[in-house]
Order: structure tokens, then C-alpha cells, then sequence
């Protein structure tokens, strides 16, 4: 459980570097969200442009099986290569917010039996 | 802070109850995310719809110095009156989910400094 400890850690580092990039308007708060409880990991944005609200996630990020799941991405960050870079072997990362079918064609991990090692 | 410690327990009970009440489809996942740390508590869906995405944030609250803040609610649960019948104070819950100039006609909590008490 070493190995995920040390995932943890790298998704924390991960968020935080990227809420401290965040939003320079004052209206708008820049959340991390860390349920450590239930290994789930989220960096969103809340508040006001003028009257109207803001409410988005940027990243979700999930630790399930020992595996980093990436369920949301919606900053031009490449989250995985970021994963990878820090050390996480590919098949540990799974690209949640493509469709299944689509998983064993981008060189990281899938939830199917072959690659369960 | 027993009083915060309540908010705490009531929040995360009304969000457990919305959670299973949730996606009879087993493809798309009711996520509850609790972070303890930083008081802030979610209910969203992930998964898939045939090949479509489903990412939905459907509660958001907060709390944030000693009081309770709807951020999202895309729900049909009056989830403030539920917060009262569960015995807080309308002062002390905040529908962050309105405009700042609205909240003093809402009867609810206001963050200016006449409600402070």
C-alpha cells in the first residue's frame, strides 16, 4: 500500500500546483477537494462573473483498485504524462473519461482482466 | 464547535440519503465525496449513457465560519428547508447559489455583518 500512498501524494501535489495557477478574479474561489476517506480528488472553480455563477470542475481525479482513474479534464494540462512523469507506471493510470472500448488503444491502463498485473 | 460538529453530521446524512436514492443505471456511478478537512461535501454521477459522458455535480455544500453554504443544487430537494427541519438555523445556511444582493430577501443567511451574530 506503499505504492498508493505515494499516489496519493503525487495527485495532491498535482491539484494544488494547479489551483495556485487558478483564477486571479477575486469572485471566483478555487476549491481543492480532497476526501482522502473514499480516495477522491477534485480542484473546481465557484463563484461570480458579474451575476452570473461559475461552477466547474477541472480535474477529478480517483484512486480505485490501486489504480489512478482519471475522470475529468478540462484544462489543457496532459494530467496522465503529468502522472507518468512523477513516476506512475502507464498501466496504473486509467483514462476514465474515454469510453471503455476506446482504453486499450492509448498506451495506458485498462479494467480488463489482461492487464490486471 | 458542537454545533458545527452537528452541521457536519446532518449534512453528510442528507447527502447519503440522496446518494441512494440515486442511478438505478450501473453504469453510472453516485459518487459521495467528503472532505472533512476542508468541510466541503459533494454528490455527483459519473459514467456512461450508451457512449456519452455523464459528469454532474448535483449538491455542493459548504462550511464556511460556522455556517452552511448551498453552492449547487441541481436536485428537486428543497435542500435549505431539509437543513431547517433538521433543526439549523436559517441564519446559519447561506444559498451561496444566488447572487450576494439576493440573499438578504431570501430569509436566509446573509454573510454581511448585520447577521453576524
Amino acid at each position: 500500500m506503499e505504492r498508493v500512498e505515494h499516489y496519493r501524494k503525487c495527485i495532491c501535489k498535482l491539484l494544488t500546483e494547479e489551483c495556485e495557477k487558478g483564477a486571479e478574479n477575486t469572485d471566483i474561489e478555487s476549491q481543492l477537494i480532497f476526501d482522502r476517506e473514499r480516495d477522491r480528488y477534485l480542484l473546481l472553480d465557484i463563484g461570480w462573473q458579474d451575476h452570473e455563477r461559475i461552477y466547474a470542475c477541472f480535474i477529478h481525479l480517483d484512486i480505485k483498485e490501486s489504480k489512478i482513474w482519471i475522470q475529468r479534464n478540462m484544462t489543457e494540462v496532459d494530467i496522465a504524462e503529468e502522472l507518468v512523469n512523477m513516476g506512475i507506471p502507464k498501466e496504473d493510470i486509467i483514462i476514465g473519461l474515454l469510453p471503455p472500448y476506446q482504453r486499450p488503444y492509448t498506451g495506458y491502463g485498462t479494467t480488463g482482466l489482461a492487464t490486471s498485473a
